[in-house]
């Protein structure tokens, strides 16, 4: 591949990551491992492509010193290209496999861990991972009689959570991009502007990145939701355009080969409401009161609850969490899927993790959002972006 | 919400299509059908947001008159603003069943039906369709002992193959949108240019869309490989420059409200190998060939045979399929996973079809793709873009 190396680690990081995960397997009394979340894929291996839409994974066995790569016979190239594996363990599967009634890639998965040896013993599937469908899992149980399944939907991405130096070096080249394309974006709301041509400026912000870091495709695409659309916070762009009177949310993430750093921000065009402004106050102060009790060994529910006792004094109610894990990330999301803030997350934070404080209020017909990206030092927790957090009125 | 209707269609269509699909449960001997497709969730009911990172779903029953959609509380008010459903049809879950360990968003579908007495019977459940977990049927076997679950993987996607004269407005939309962003890519390969400038660019045209259109999200991001990456088709950009003497393949979609029409082109800078030039007219030859062959009656496996004709007189062989059906869309695949151009696939063509036909080469070390997207009329394939087929040369 010419420039750009792959991957994006060094050999040492891809094998000190394997090395923490069979650890875990090991505790679990896993003999191998299959991982379909391409997040995980591309954390153990370095594989980068699009080609998530077809059936794929990554084997971990005990037994052997390298994952396997399994995926579509024409993405193997893909592999080769970005992955540090030896071609011995990168196998591609013919193209009658894919979208057939006939025939299912996890039978070709199941025959090629028979014939390595590696197909009977105690096998970890992630039962609720992205890509991992009900019927790979019944091709699975089919075609490897030996094996005894076992749920490992958060093995990988609890070693994932914590991130190394390296990580934490391209996480702070995405927040430089979040910096650079959050001023683009409230710069396009304005009276008149389609949303959608708002939309392709924060996506080209996005993407071009800094001139010495490019930028890479987000995990979800940027939220604007505007007006009456601001009560939810999944709804993507219109080609409707901005209106004086009315609120826009808007979230988005730097991301920088394949990390995510998230930010949400809200502005309103002309004077805002008073319910909006003052809330818009309680939820900074909220924000800044969660990231400051955030320190190394604090529960995940003690930094919800220092957000909560901030919004209750002001009769606001919140019923969702309000942050968790992010990083290396595929659609169709930035989260990690492992701690979340919120009552009854007995997780402790540990310096190198990452995590999306995000106290988004969402009511009948209006709603706010104003969150940060933080990362978990031995100090206590430290904003990776720096952008002006006050609800944002032109 | 401010401009744009939602729904994209008239309840008329949407009634019409659920017609349709249950004509097709009621042939299967089917009481109720779940979708976590957010294609076919949208194709039933209008709804569009980017909440398929957690679990939802649409229910469909017999004895019920409209669709239920199932979401994450915070997104019911998504599928308020945008689907034709009644308050009663929509329901949020609570927010502790988000990615939680200990209760899982089925449960909660499970105890819905029970409530509306829809949880009994025969249900079809998707199992090979994105966003459908093997969790997913673990906790929808055990919260249902009294249906007995078959697979309709394809059923709503068979229905929606064939698209309606409302539908291809859109898809007629989306083929100028292509056209515009193409000619914006091919631009935007130069030498010293960086590869994620040029993806932003394109993103910037297929998101801003035409002054009466604007664009989309595309469901596959814009590929374009480089280089040795063309020798496989599914690598997304790095910041690296493009270089003269190298192939670059453009693969992108324009996009109208969610609906596809995909293109490749290859661009090569600097006088191309001999290779190169003579394959792309073969795969020129070989593509019209086939869209020539593609009429109402005529079955999937002779339109491959048409091209496989054309490039067997060259000597060249390709293993995958090339073509298949495609429209409404969400990530991760434009692709609607139906009808595949390919030997074995007997699917008769029927006006109202669109299809992509990308008869894609890849070698070891290099490849070239030159496609078009197709609408089956009464009187056969018409290419939904105009723009130049051969090979670009700068």
């Amino acid at each position: 591949m010419s420039g750009h190396d792959f991957p994006a680690f060094s050999i040492d990081e891809y094998r000190a990551r394997l090395a923490r995960v069979r650890t875990r397997m090991q505790a679990g009394g896993l003999d191998a491992l299959i991982t379909t979340n391409p997040a995980n894929m591309g954390y153990l291996t370095g594989y980068d492509g699009w080609s998530f839409y077809v059936h794929q994974c990554v084997i971990v066995s005990l037994a052997l010193d390298e994952p396997i790569w399994v995926g579509r016979g024409m993405d193997a190239n893909a592999a080769r290209v970005t992955t540090w594996l030896s071609d011995n363990s990168i196998v591609g599967y013919p193209d009658d496999y894919v979208q057939s009634l006939e025939r299912h890639p996890m039978d070709f998965v199941a025959d090629l861990m028979k014939s390595r040896s590696i197909g009977a013993g105690n096998i970890g599937v992630e039962k609720d991972g992205y890509y991992f469908t009900a019927g790979s899992l019944e091709h699975l149980l089919a075609g490897l009689p030996y094996a005894s399944f076992h749920d490992t939907t958060k093995l990988i991405a609890w070693v994932k959570c914590v991130k190394s130096e390296a990580e934490m070096a391209l996480m702070r080249d995405a927040a430089r991009i979040s910096e650079k394309t959050m001023a683009v974006a409230i710069d396009m709301v304005r009276p008149g502007v389609r949303q959608c041509d708002a939309a392709a400026a924060i996506l080209k912000a996005q993407v071009e990145g800094h001139a010495d870091a490019g930028g890479d495709y987000p995990a979800i695409m940027p939220m604007l939701p505007s007006g009456i659309g601001t009560s939810t916070p999944h709804l993507t762009w219109t080609d409707a355009p901005f209106r004086t009177g009315e609120a826009t949310i808007l979230e988005l993430a730097g991301v920088r080969r394949r990390y995510h750093c998230p930010m949400a921000r809200t502005v309103h065009l002309g004077p805002p409401p008073a319910r909006l402004a003052d809330t818009a106050k309680v939820v900074v102060e909220g924000l800044n009161t969660a990231i400051a009790a955030a320190h190394p060994g604090v529960v995940c529910e003690e930094v919800e609850a220092a957000w909560r006792a901030v919004i209750s004094r002001h009769g606001i109610v919140k019923d969702s969490r309000m942050g968790y894990s992010c990083g290396l990330a595929y659609p169709p999301d930035w989260g990690e899927g492992t701690l979340s803030l919120r009552p009854g997350d007995r997780t402790e934070l540990e310096p190198g993790m990452t995590i999306h404080v995000m106290p988004g209020v969402w009511l009948d017909d209006w709603g706010i959002e104003i969150s940060e990206c933080v990362h978990i030092t031995p100090d206590g927790a430290r904003r990776l972006c720096n952008f002006p957090q006050p609800l944002v009125v032109k």
